[in-house]
């Protein structure tokens, strides 16, 4: 419940904004398995601020430190202590968030539900707390990688009215997508991205966008029925992400508007195993994985902070106008792209060892 | 896990298409609530197969039997035992799938996970499996009225590529939307909609649609940050609906196209309390409500049985042509209507439950 | 969380004493498993009441009837449903239990939990909540019998002050058990204690117990370190059980008089394993199992419904004498025997899948 | 699972015995609660090693460090992260290990369980392990004490075959039972359990003993019927400590011996509400509390590694003569007296804020 997830490989994370620091426990991870900081700091680097001109100017190392479960470079089967110190906090920028909740920000929602909020508004909808979340995901992925051979690549598919060309996520790599800031691997798109982000930048404004993920190599047969259907695991985990706001898995909103004998895909013969010609379905079939691989696409609002003026009201109904301090992102997805691999493989890895209880 | 749903209001479901009977556990139910089968075969009549040309002719009664946790009209707090017989069984019908899956539906999935699968073919994916839920969310519905007067409303917002005319959400009843077969209350719309279905079912074919949903009343608080975000929770419920393929809260993958300056909803003073003049979060900020109503929409695919020729291939990988028989909806959203409301219920039960523990 | 049990077998149970019927719902029974209702009964007929003088007078034939996930014969991985129809009800009989809480009993607490409480008193604390446990638990028993060749076998091993002579307990079957209606395999032993529930019938009084049961081919390897060890694990299952006080195992409360060399468990070789000589850790070392035999012993108290006069005083504390009427076993352990069983089952069966994940 | 306890009052727990650090995440905790280090440190100082001469050389400062979930004093709502720094770690002392499993520790089924095991043989069954439950509980006991005024005092009521003399639980202070390192408050029995110890400990030997517990004023109604009575859930938090070997609640196994004419507690009228004359229930009626201090025992086993010679065998069967080396304590009862009272506040907690969704 709220800061755990999963049933065999289960997480639990902590920390906000602005305390000493943030991390998880990592519950299930097999023993025996090879693992380093090194690992993990890898997604970790792709997630963390200060990146380049397109993110926030908050400038964080966010090292690593395996506190247990690790022992001479391999796993033990026990709980995987992550921690990641706060360094750059300067709680401070924040003291006018105590008078005035921010427009479509958490600060009011968190003070409705806890009677108090962090320093930061809501310090637990903060960015920050998804660092536990990739730093177990990231093993997660090496899992998933080193058993099942599963390859996790999430890119930039649309920054506001922007939308990428066509992009082959057959041969998809992270190398590629990280050739360009904005992590969008098709050069003409991410250029018009950028200048869309650097132009809401400009405006003291923000603006939304929206990632695209596809996991190559997944078995047939995992995801439950009922409740936890894979693309429902899914979709809870996407929209567990600060921001998101929409999850589609295949043909998604568009598959509503077909009808069956174009959406369905044939059976064919793949490789001596059966597979489909098309993957409208996008590598769910009644909640559990066929086999193709899985493609879903994941809606991002515009960050709520701006430098803008708002006319908005304080808690106590004053009309009042509000130009946000503080460092922010003008647009997340460019860093939002491991978060969403990572949750993905802890979804996936999860469902892998339920999985096993079958073999 | 797979057939368990919730951490206080907790919902076990049973049952596939051709077995004795579907239904349900419902724990956390609180005690000495009035409760009669009655308050709950509302929804499922709304649910059940047979009730008009739009739908499948299989024909199901569909009588919920309350086992337990009830005595002289008034919860006991114990767990309330939910049984619905099933009575228009034909296995035969579904012989062929046997040895062919049939495209874009569960056979061959439920075969890769479990080895076997039931006659129906994927039979847990059935639609009856969703009985269970539907019982166990009219309690949940029930008590969120009585308790915190929360009203849940869905209707059809779209079939195939006919998009409804604009509803006014805050004021919609279910009467309104069962004032036509296809449940969409504006009637040019829900013309052009049923035209749609009939025209698919001629075709030997099957249509897609999206449901809208607005929950009004609903207390700022509920949704616990990070994993189990109110929109988390939803987001899982709606996937894990059979042909569920989407799902957007508030401005969806809409809002990924705007500025926050345009997207920010502002706090305005509302009876005394802080809102917000616009309702692009869809009611939800950080994870948790605000007080605004609950909007979101949900996509289903076609169904993937029809009676069309398809060109597949058998488990072996000969290639067949499959004419599907069995009785099927040639659109499921009209059906799916009381499905999405008591998911829902049961989303905000639970989480009304979790929020008590603050109080 | 109340009445769900299990990670990935997982059981949910309903049912109360005076209500249409009670059961379970059993989710994670592997498929393809050869399944029947005989399967289930042969425990159910063990537990159910009237078998014999030395229990209650209420009859019931209890039969299961499984509702869903077999077909043909076989399991199909989904939910089992499982129903036992409740037959001889009486609720008339506990009329006098709505103004007077029984001592020892559970009407008083049921009423300061739910503000209500059951026609028969604390309906859910009553025996009859263990049906569903027992089906469920039959089911784990046959697959634990059939993957892993585990057997377990309970057995009386004192009532009252009459402890059962000593019983070889690596080769004890459930039929020598049977052999005597008091459930305990030493026909002395057994004697006595048949003589000392007859008294207490007599004297319109109950008398307490202790099972005792072992677990024979448990594989080396299952539970799991920090909260979930095994012997956690049991000690919860069986102290969940109506009635029970105290759990042991192994040396249990002897073993806390004892010396580490003399309580210490010698390794040896045993058939190319590693084996110890003596069993005083129970089966269980660092809450894992470790390939010997589980034994431990759970203590039940005398039944709180007792016929004789007791003075205590009415809901507002008016004194009064309080004669209690009501079929009830003046002593529960013959009868706990299968529940035993079956809860160990339950717990092993999870503690299976679980281990599955690490292989 | 395994490293995780509880449902809403939620901790998981990391960290063997030569990590970098142990530690915890506890959720759950309320909003607007006042606390500091100073108040988890307290019973961190009580478990400790090095305290006295009664326990084991190895020295620690066991300083917590509260990472996230508190600012300014006061809780946040968010997840407490605790983090306690493994100082006087000397992995070499138990080189040995690596070939000879100790007979009656849990090296052999950790190597069976996970194929791997810790350099300190099973790390994670470490003493060391505890930490972050007692850090978690700490705040628990806060949270119990202020809110409802729960006092939870645990203290040593045998060692070896020294029983204490009777101890009136109804007035007992943790001072009382510190007044004496042996942790039982009655002078005469401390001397000689003292001795019995030293005893043990100049004989390279070690000896076991068992913990009394009583909790005054926890209201009546918490505990859920059926799976999670609050003896079961006790009894689980019990049996899940390092040498625990059995549990009796109240009466316990002499309540087995009785008639319930004798072991039934008679209802009286006290301060205007119902409780009983006496207290063999032990505070629990059918799985909830009835307002009665809840009492109940632990036995725990004397240590497996003691410095005397023992014939085993090692991994690969061949005989062996062992004496451990290492630094161990010769009996565990003084210093388990916090990890059984704050483990204790885990069961309280989570069930009063599960109680409260039925407020």
């Amino acid at each position: 419940m709220s800061s755990c997830f999963g049933t065999l490989y289960k997480v639990s994370t902590f920390g906000e904004s602005h305390c000493a620091g943030v991390g998880a426990i990592v519950d299930g991870v097999p023993s025996r398995m090879a693992l380093t900081a090194a690992d993990i700091q890898t997604q970790l680097d792709r997630r963390r601020p200060g990146q380049n001109k397109l993110g926030t100017d908050r400038n964080e190392a966010d090292q690593v430190q395996i506190l247990s479960g690790v022992e001479n470079g391999l796993t033990l089967g026990s709980p995987i202590g992550l921690l990641v110190a706060n360094k750059d906090q300067r709680p401070g920028d924040y003291s006018e968030m105590n008078d005035i909740p921010r427009p479509s920000h958490a600060d009011y929602t968190y003070r409705a539900k806890y009677g108090i909020h962090a320093s930061s508004g809501g310090g637990r909808s903060s960015a920050r707390e998804t660092i536990g979340r990739v730093a177990a995901g990231a093993i997660a992925e090496k899992f998933l990688l080193e058993v099942y051979g599963i390859e996790i690549v999430a890119w930039v598919s649309a920054v506001g009215t922007v939308d990428s060309a066509e992009v082959d996520s057959s041969i998809l790599t992270r190398a590629q997508v990280d050739s360009f800031d904005v992590r969008c691997p098709h050069g003409a798109s991410a250029q018009q991205m950028s200048d869309e982000i650097l132009a809401a930048r400009q405006a003291k404004d923000s603006v939304g966008g929206v990632i695209s993920c596809v996991c190559r190599n997944v078995p047939a047969g995992w995801g439950e029925p009922a409740f936890d259907r894979l693309e429902a695991r899914l979709a809870m985990a996407m929209l567990s992400l600060p921001a998101s706001k929409g999850f589609e898995i295949g043909s998604g909103f568009d598959g509503a508007r077909m009808r069956g004998s174009v959406h369905n895909d044939p059976f064919v013969l793949k490789d001596g195993r059966l597979g489909t010609s098309s993957n409208r379905s996008g590598g769910v079939q009644g909640g559990i994985s066929n086999g193709e691989p899985l493609c879903f696409r994941v809606a991002f609002k515009p960050p709520a902070t701006i430098g803008q003026e708002q006319q908005t009201v304080d808690y106590q109904g004053n009309p009042v106008t509000l130009s946000a301090k503080g460092r922010h992102d003008p647009c997340v997805v460019p860093r939002a792209i491991p978060i969403v691999e990572t949750m993905t493989a802890l979804v996936l890895a999860d469902l892998a060892l339920i999985q096993k209880m079958r073999s």
